[in-house]
């Protein structure tokens, strides 16, 4: 059976942690691939399997994945008596986990490209899958070098450090020959020079901003107005989050980039813009736990007002692990099968998808299913 | 321009009041068709148009729909001038309203069937569709003789009066050639001997339970939970009624009638059955609003528990009424174009569906669409 | 120091456990008593310390308490590692606990009442309090032998079998010289016979149904509404309860107990009665936890109507636990200090408050306050 | 029968028109007092009648009483048919209107002060109290001149214009002999110089913000936290609102007066500060409405996580108006009593009482009530 290579980038985050974790966890028959979308009964096509993936990374963090995996045990994330059951696992995993990159710190490309490399050599493996689980960075202005690849190149050549961090891993993939998954609202793999490379290379990639809550159940309500023919008149929202992802977001500029990518959904859905604002608070007595609540004032026949309102409580890395797990195995069948470039039909899992402007949940879903179907 | 005749079964309700409120107000310019689906842009086909109805129909009530509407003004469900603005309009459908059937009174299909024909024929109109929105029955026993045309035949010429209302007024429209509508949770046209009458008579007809509040959102995101396989593990709901919905809901029986139909959606959607109870409780306070808040606890990755809940606040009738429009004119179209018996593709408008066990909301929009373009 | 003891009916249930947990970590310092009134800081007067408790009780159960808590701790209602930590106070209360009555099993009274004096005989107790925290019984129907001692006595002594558990409890405390406090909507001390008993041994008595949920922030904001002359048009409300209290309740008798107990809040405080149900359902799936949804309509100035809506997810026994304690140490100081009969100074534990009809949180709690200073 | 002047600062906004259309109502019999305080059962204390209450005013905008009601009626604030019913009294108070301060516009305390007395004279009346209902200022920087009345009063004399509107409004009232009432989050009547001048005049005043959804619902619920000794994690809300209330608090800096005002209760309440933000959104689609989601979360016994929490959908102008038709007359009342200065027993009506930090609603309740007893 041959093994598929998983590199996250944040490997020592909750995202990431919990998704090795769980990998282990499934592998040892401890736990069941809950939340898995390609795992789920009558879901198409055979990808590799969960037992058959190995883990390494990059992160800037020193604390073992071990200590993590019980750091998540008591915020009620993983089963306490995980991190010791799957020790071996962790530590297989710990010893595959190489520096991040530093920004300032003077040119890493090349040895981001070695780390990679090195990993897919080691173990022997057919392909690599580089996912990004770790900080979300401000929008970055555009600057020249960004439209086109030679450009790029002589600048990196040069050693300057004008790639945001997520884009300078997306260039280390692409030529390692590895495929993409840009899982945060950062840059990554979303600049023309970029796109050049990917296609010189071959490999595919898939973006952006895993859809894991507040979004999620946006996507599947948003189509209901529009079909139904009832007009949003607002849409306002209150992100409460907790944990890593919270304490970033608390940077205002990282923020926005977060912000802007769930405000679109609804005004793409419903084919207009609409009134009202998404907040986002960092509030870290909620731990890995994130609150949302949305308000929704509609009309309806002959202009009466109504509302909907919902709120979804839930566990940010639980929501997120599997979703990577899906999207490094579609990716990496993908790329077996020949595809490359931007992978539109994995905008099921993203809040601003990479190659389309498609936003209903079940338009996103219909489109995964065909794709692994095709695929397999 | 050919016209199409509406016939309703508790014309002067506040659901049918307000759709021949609104076709009048549309008519007259003063209202857009907010709410209906075959009115969204880029919805496919031609339909009879919204201004080419004609409005007539049963009650046990005799409030004249002039009154009925002044009291919709003062719930806020329509604007309190369109009253006297539409007041000819209302007069000429109020002169179309004849006595409903009144169970125990004795043998009235014959009558029934006569008060449409000779609806269709006072106004010259090709084809008049029976749509019923009166109060919600209990549910019916099984009787031998709801199997066979035949046998219901025979007990009806003995003029015993073993149909319920519902299934007497669809008797009466197939009998008068008309397609028929069940709007309502009530048996209406499904009785195996009633599918028999409309095969003979080649007309079409669609059911059952407008879907028009709390099961529409569930229908929305059910299959979210499904595509993303994450187990839901229970799923409670309280309903709260005011009106006329409301008060005949006061009745056990009934409401299990709507309970039985609400309580579908997500065991069908999720493909297994599901925790919890819906609630249907009669608040008089609420008026022509309802209001229900659902809790759905969920189970993701690693068998982290999570929750979403929703309140949705609407208007009954404002919800309904723009539905009772689309439905009268997509099954006029498919009597048409020559379809006769149950309409699986409508299955979008009903929370329990005729003819198909299919209750995710994309899917049923999506069938619905092929149908409409195959219509035209 | 004097130690004070408390005797639990239902001592191997999910309070009583949490309960005797909390003190038994409390006094091992591996927690603050979070949640205890009586403790929070400038409560006046002083109470036996939360490290002075002895346990002992009553339960037809016989799994451990050492195996409940390691239960409780899986479901995170209290840390994992407690109960290895406080095993052998746990132990210690385990071996005072005693076989439970079962209703039919024959005449108890006299071995319950050995029991409780036993235990206090064997701690050298000056006092000893009991405390139902078992199952919610039905509501009983009234008997001419409930209206005198006399009659009760001689129906006991004849060996019948009239009262309900709860009140046998009652009866065994005072016989044996101890306070009694009903937790739960059984009837208990309820009965103008064991008035009768209770003056006549001079032992205080307090209940009913612990305040630990949507009663309580019921009674938080009814006052605001009637304080504001806004006019509270209906109240409705759901409970999803899951764990030990849920079971019981999946009986309909039992859940009426509840029900009644519940809805008179908001009648009380508001002065008349107010549309709405309030409905409790069994959800197993939410383990040892309780979710309530209330709605509130409400009507303000020129009959302008307006909504509250309140959501409350709660841990029941960690809600209940604490007040368990406050309430077995206040009445003990009432004991001692020679208060006797019903104690209607302790309305703000209570959801059908004993003695009184004063159902205003904050009214209710400056009455303990005043009550905590008389005691000092 | 003595009458008693009311003289609003934005006589012609939703929260005046509101005010004086109700009071009109109810003396024309067509309205009860819903929502006055002062007015339900068993309130103690007699003021002046709600019948006996004449109506003047300041404001910029020109648009007539009669005009405004009728704008409020269409958005559903008050009945439609009262603009018609009440045209005389709406005219009789649209005529005792004068022009609004505009800032940088020169000297105007004279002219204020002036237009105050005229109104007193003209209707023979013993007293005025200003009332503040014009939209919120930002925050003031403090000045030396607002430390010492003798300096203020030079800088007026020297035509300089640096009092805040709402200042110069408290100013000219003062020096006119009439309590105020501050009801926005405004400056006010609290600076240094201006307690001097109430002092000096004999004339009392009260204030600020008044306290009418979301905040009221915060001080009745944060004392239940507090002495239930269940410890708030964080405390966040979002509130959307709509009309002319919103748009003022689109500027952020009068939206800054407003989250200090509300933010503050909680942390005084629980004595310490709490974990999260208080968002405010102009959401113009809301019209007059105001909708609040606040979550709380907290911890209870052993360290157990625990979450309430509320939405609030209100009327703004309904719910302050007869707050102001409450306060005018308790002010008119202590006035009379020979009370001046600053009024702390009225902070049951503020968000930011001015003379005292009781934030808990019952606590002021009382206070209220036994202030109303003393003046009567």
């Amino acid at each position: 059976m041959s093994k598929l290579g998983v590199w996250l980038i944040g490997a020592r985050g909750s995202v990431a942690t919990t998704a090795i974790v769980g990998a282990a966890a499934i592998r040892a028959g401890a736990a069941s691939p809950r939340g898995c979308v390609s795992e789920s009964a009558g879901f198409p096509g055979r990808l590799v399997p969960l037992t058959a993936l190995v883990f390494g990374g990059h992160d800037v963090a020193e604390t073992s994945l071990r200590k993590r995996a019980e750091q998540l045990g008591r915020a009620e994330v993983i089963s306490p008596d995980l991190p010791e059951l799957l020790a071996s696992d962790l530590e297989a995993a710990d010893a595959e986990i190489r520096p991040g990159h530093v920004p300032g710190a003077g040119q890493t490309a090349a040895r981001l490209i070695d780390d990679i490399a090195g990993f897919r050599a080691r173990h022997g493996l057919a392909r690599v899958i580089v996912v990004n689980v770790s900080s979300t960075e401000p929008p970055v202005d555009a600057r020249p070098e960004f439209g086109k690849l030679a450009d790029l190149e002589a600048r990196i050549a040069a050693g300057d450090d004008i790639l945001p961090p997520s884009s300078l891993y997306a260039y280390a993939a692409f030529h390692a020959g590895c495929g993409y998954v840009e899982f945060t609202p950062s840059t990554g793999p979303a600049l023309p020079a970029l796109a050049e490379l990917a296609a010189l290379r071959g490999v595919p990639y898939a973006g952006r901003d895993g859809k894991t809550g507040e979004t999620l159940v946006r996507s599947a309500l948003a189509p209901m107005f529009a079909d139904r023919a009832l007009r949003v008149r607002s849409w306002s929202g209150l992100n409460l989050l907790g944990g890593g992802d919270g304490a970033t977001l608390a940077d205002p500029a990282a923020r926005s980039s977060k912000r802007l990518s769930k405000d679109q959904v609804v005004a793409k859905v419903l084919g207009e813009p609409v009134e009202g604002e998404t907040h986002i608070d960092y509030v870290p007595d909620l731990g890995e736990w994130k609150t949302a609540w949305d308000h929704v004032s509609f009309e309806g026949f002959l202009g009466v007002r109504m509302t909907l309102q919902f709120t979804w409580q839930g566990c940010d890395s639980a929501l997120a692990a599997p979703l990577v797990l899906d999207l490094a195995r579609l990716v990496a069948r993908a790329h077996e099968k020949g595809r490359h470039g931007v992978l539109p039909e994995l905008a099921y899992f993203f809040k601003s998808p990479l190659g389309t402007g498609e936003h209903s949940l079940a338009a996103q879903y219909a489109r995964l299913r065909a794709f692994a179907e095709e695929l397999s």
